[in-house]
């Protein structure tokens, strides 16, 4: 007696007749890998189900919620992997929950099946990186090319009343951003200036980003860079990643490909070196 | 690849096909407030799934199983927000599970968007307060205008076997109700007995209840007891409630407002005085 | 508004629509029963939901992942009551996470509703029992009346690299198995063997499995043992079970009834004596 639920495109013939619902959706890796840690070759199997619920008040602005049920290995439990809850119309978008922090304008992709984290050297500053309280609210307005966004953690005590400022300029396939972010009170209490640049161009794609933290502390400003780059031929999809900063012993760099198998399939791995360690991992992922 | 669940309303097509189904439903808060604690103003960010699996034996019982995932905040996981598994038929309905106490015949609504508390003040001895041990069984009859209800604690050591009894009467949009809890284990042990009454009279509605506990040990009886009252024009319902009890230094009061925008969404908010701290809650609801 | 999901036996018309999608199914107990504990008669309430997403790649591979979401009982929160991720063909069934030991070939039915824990006497030393590491890759492969299984956990440092294989032949309604467990870090370390056979003879339903452990460690060989069986009347299904072994100090034995009340529902219950103790359950069991 199982249940099962349609397919997007089988809901055409039920249009209006509904303005609330709930979809799901959702995504697996399976495979193995070695993150460079003491226990050697590891399994690796995450499942990930999202619900989106979403609704449209009668004045016509969208609002709904998402939240991600995550099991990352064999012995875990459930996690939260995500949930934030928002309302959009022409003012723009209002999200709430685990929001991204809006100097994080255009994030790095990541090398491999579950990634290698080469992503993460690049990205030391930015964000909600270096043990900084996550935002909890953000703001995000478009016009044409222009994206503008502004995140906050709001209230809570010592925790501070962070908060960060991104803009992106699109033309064309490509796009350049800018991102700032406050935060008075972590252990990284400071200002972080970030840059992005990247896009298509046929089948190349390419993304980049620069941060600098300037630390309320005495000592030196710190930075960090990187560069993730694809390049498609048919179903093959092959990717490279280098990342590096002034607090790096070493550039952290790999190479990764996936093949498309049809049907929401793929064969991926990618194979590095983050932070000194030989990395690798690969195997199926799979979207639903 | 989105699944997408279709509306109640796009069933009808399919009624007879299926027995056995498992509906899925939600509900969202985003908003801003300040309970009264040492941190000050903080973000309100709440996600509900409900899974509401039913059946029916050739019989014609009805059967079935709800589990809600809640998610609190950003920080949070995911939460088991109630589970209960029933049957029901001609005979009333058995529940077992997250269930309720049956002296609770008619709790009071809360204040505000995410509630300011007051409700629990006039709660503070009924049901499962106190820290008093939660029923896992219940067992509800209804006939006519009267409902009867039972629940009690089942067996475990060292925690007793509480139980509790509670009766409603329904005239027109009104309501009575006594409730009856015994409970000989937790440091609430004791009685306690509770008086309901309220129902809707046009645009106002008003829900009241009192109770008093009779410890086992020696001491003093003591009583809380509190009103909810609404008021509704057109989209907009205003909300006010106040509670009180023997073991209060001041009185908790507050008033509200919700403004429905359509689709199962609301602008909803409150203010007032819990406990003797000033408290306070807004932001939108949402409801798929 | 609430969603519903639609059953399978409605969704012919949709057939070739979608290639991907996530099914939903469930199933519950409600009931009271005794474990021998020192608690005396508790209840008894569980829930699962579990979620099934599938695909198809283009070559005709099939992939997909299983999670269940599992509440044990009021006080529990959320658990994952077990999820893998597998790609299966003409090649055989390979699956990661919560995977079956490949030499569990015919793991015995437990006697009542949630089950009294008869069958755990008769695993005592294969699958993941005794402490083991559980498995967390598992590869099987059919060719006609013949099934092959491996197992194994990957890596993981101190964990070692135990391994499994399990051969089952079946012939009508009736099989004979062979499993082979090798576990060289857990406590249990050491090989184990299991022998299983069974069938279907009419009303009659008959498993039974024999292991012995070999352990690594000074000392002589344990085994343990069981048998099950089934006899069914029209919607009543009479059951029995016995389990014995080396370690035991008495033979486990019980016997049970469950009644098929139809649309999913059943009256279930069963009554033995488990290495010493009377334990008992009864209640109702749904599955949607």
């Amino acid at each position: 007696m199982k249940k099962v639920l349609l397919a997007t495109s089988a809901l055409v013939m039920f249009a209006g007749a509904a303005s609330a619902e709930i979809a799901l959706s959702g995504s697996a890796v399976m495979g193995v890998g070695d993150d460079g840690g003491v226990d050697g070759v590891r399994s690796i199997m995450e499942t990930y189900l999202t619900f989106s619920a979403s609704g449209e008040t009668d004045a016509g602005l969208a609002f709904g919620f998402d939240t991600t049920i995550g099991v990352y290995d064999t012995d875990g439990g459930l996690n939260d992997d995500g949930t934030s809850v928002y309302i959009s119309g022409a003012f723009g978008k209002l999200s709430m929950g685990s929001v991204a922090e809006a100097d994080e304008v255009a994030t790095l992709s990541d090398i491999g099946l579950v990634g290698l984290g080469i992503d993460n050297v690049a990205e030391s500053y930015s964000g909600d990186s270096a043990g900084r309280e996550s935002h909890d609210v953000n703001y995000t307005y478009s016009a044409g090319a222009l994206m503008l966004a502004l995140s906050a953690h709001i209230g809570a005590g010592g925790e501070g009343d962070g908060y960060a400022v991104g803009v992106k300029y699109s033309f064309g396939d490509a796009y350049v951003g800018l991102g700032y972010n406050d935060d008075n009170v972590s252990l990284a209490a400071g200002t972080v200036t970030s840059v992005y640049a990247g896009g298509s161009f046929g089948a190349f794609g390419v993304s980049a980003m620069w941060s600098e933290w300037n630390p309320d502390a005495a000592g030196a400003n710190q930075d960090a860079y990187g560069v993730y780059m694809t390049y498609a031929v048919d179903a093959l999809t092959l990717s490279a990643a280098v990342a590096d900063g002034s607090a790096e012993a070493d550039a952290s760099y790999g190479i990764g490909a996936a093949y498309d198998l049809g049907g929401g399939a793929e064969v991926k791995g990618g194979v590095g070196d983050v932070r000194g360690e030989t990395v690798w991992d690969m195997g199926l992922s799979f979207s639903f």
